[in-house]
């Protein structure tokens, strides 16, 4: 864990370095205010990883895995608006603190810079396709994920496409970018960009878990607010899959907003539903199946394991496998 | 004027071959909605006449052209959102036609999607680099702009900087860019965006005046629509300055939404202002010198008179100065 914490401590004092407050303040004092939360840099750290572990250089990837980072909070920035989410990171949202026209604005410029920072970097122009290209996906994602809310029947594949869109490619994304900028060939690039898919799925499947069976303190978010947004998680589907007709039917009709019920006795009626089925189980045995999936992956590049070891361990850190 | 239509029909022929309609149809269709009405292409225009005029290749701008034009279309329906504009172009907006949170999202993935065509061309780059930069300064703009609305004093200084960076910039970036693909040197990309600096300048007054005095038929806006909303434009800025200070304060005391009036006794009354005042007279010899300076910076491109005849003539046709 030497490598990562070293390449932890490194990103945070190279991003004390960059001046994010400019004139007009009021937009960019949300930007920084969103950027510079703390947070656990995954999308930087995944970069940095993979770049080392080809034998890459700190400073040439810098400023891309710095990109990755805005660009990850330029869709937070956006998707809070769209979500109506008032906390992030047990932190107010932009437009929750601010306002709305702040929050699309302040978003729009951090899409920008965060452009800009990508291209800081030797390959300048393999860095910023991707990255465009990325970045249009993760639209596509919060498209699905939006059309899902008034979509009365959602398929697990659907879902599953949804957050790989959303979520995974971004992770993706980040591993590839570190692997092109020190001059991984193709087929490493495709296998670490797989790996980040893998880990990308397994995660998001973690986090519809914890929305169930975490709290404020630790999770910086309400637990059961996907329950009380009717949010179609992968909790939801399996619950579908897994219920006898009677209980499928009290599910669909809770989750399809006709039923009035205060959001406490929503979340403990359907959470008990979940454990009843075993919901929770059978989740998370997806989600090992992604985390081998991803081990796989970063088995199959070829490079030697003790090149390998930093982002395994940091993947299995991630996963909670590890402490 | 031969060369300036070929050139429109080009690209008009280039667009109708640009797939804007995908997966999810939720988010492209907004896009094309926007991207596909009809306009007069004057970023694309300056792109092309600028390539042209340098000797450039028409294939190696449509692209570029058309991202400077998807790029303008994305700060339009964001800015519709910020301004709730119910009309655009005699056509209702992405927010009024779908909702805010497809505009936000749509309006996104047209930015991306302008970073990608920019950078089809032989220097992609150049190209990407000056569409990151004017991007950002037109968010600037837009958040000088919505300052305004809550700032009691607005200086003529302020709001020339205002509609540089809303306005000014992207015309002159669009000329820049052309120049920059067919290989001009440094000072000639400096003079034609100094050229394109003073025409923004100057067709953005034209659009105060028209405000005023023109109607939604012709200008597919409301009239008075910026005395309605309190916009400090420069007809205002203009009347202040002109006014005795009885008039000024009844100006003032109009456009601080303190004064409980109908909104279109209020137009007739602050036009009736501006008429007493010659404000439009004052307002258009400041936009003659803004035409006169973008001359000057015309003259100064090292290339013959002749190559430059298709561009100045297309300004001097949108000035309104020729027919």
């Amino acid at each position: 864990m030497e490598k990562t914490k070293q390449l932890q401590c490194e990103f945070a004092d190279f991003m004390k370095t960059v001046e994010f407050v400019k004139e007009p303040k009021g937009l960019y004092e949300p930007i920084a205010y969103t950027v510079l939360q703390k947070g656990k840099r995954l999308r930087p750290m995944l970069c940095l990883l993979a770049n080392d572990m080809f034998g890459g250089d700190f400073d040439d990837a810098k400023y891309p895995a710095l990109g990755l980072e805005t660009g990850h909070n330029f869709s937070l920035i956006h998707d809070d608006i769209m979500d109506q989410a008032p906390l992030r990171r047990g932190m107010e949202t932009v437009y929750k603190k601010w306002n709305t026209n702040t929050a699309i604005l302040s978003g729009d410029v951090t899409l920008m810079m965060a452009n800009q920072f990508v291209m800081r970097t030797t390959k300048p122009l393999e860095a910023v396709t991707l990255f465009n290209k990325v970045m249009i996906e993760i639209g596509e994602g919060q498209q699905y994920d939006m059309n899902f809310e008034t979509q009365s029947v959602v398929t697990i594949p659907e879902y599953l496409e949804m957050i790989r869109l959303k979520t995974a490619v971004l992770l993706a994304t980040s591993l590839q970018m570190g692997a092109v900028i020190a001059g991984a060939d193709e087929e490493d690039q495709k296998n670490l960009y797989d790996f980040g898919i893998a880990l990308g799925m397994a995660f998001q499947l973690q986090d519809d878990v914890l929305d169930c069976y975490s709290d404020v303190a630790v999770f910086g978010k309400v637990t059961g607010g996907d329950i009380v947004e009717n949010k179609k998680t992968m909790m939801y589907l399996k619950a579908l899959e897994l219920a006898p007709v009677a209980d499928r039917e009290r599910l669909e009709a809770l989750f399809s907003g006709e039923v009035t019920i205060n959001p406490q006795k929503k979340i403990d009626e359907v959470i008990a539903m979940y454990d009843k089925l075993h919901v929770k189980e059978a989740v998370e045995q997806l989600m090992a199946e992604y985390f081998r999936q991803a081990s796989a992956c970063l088995d199959a590049v070829k490079l030697p394991e003790e090149r390998k070891a930093h982002l395994r361990h940091y993947a299995d850190l991630l996963s909670g496998r590890e402490k």
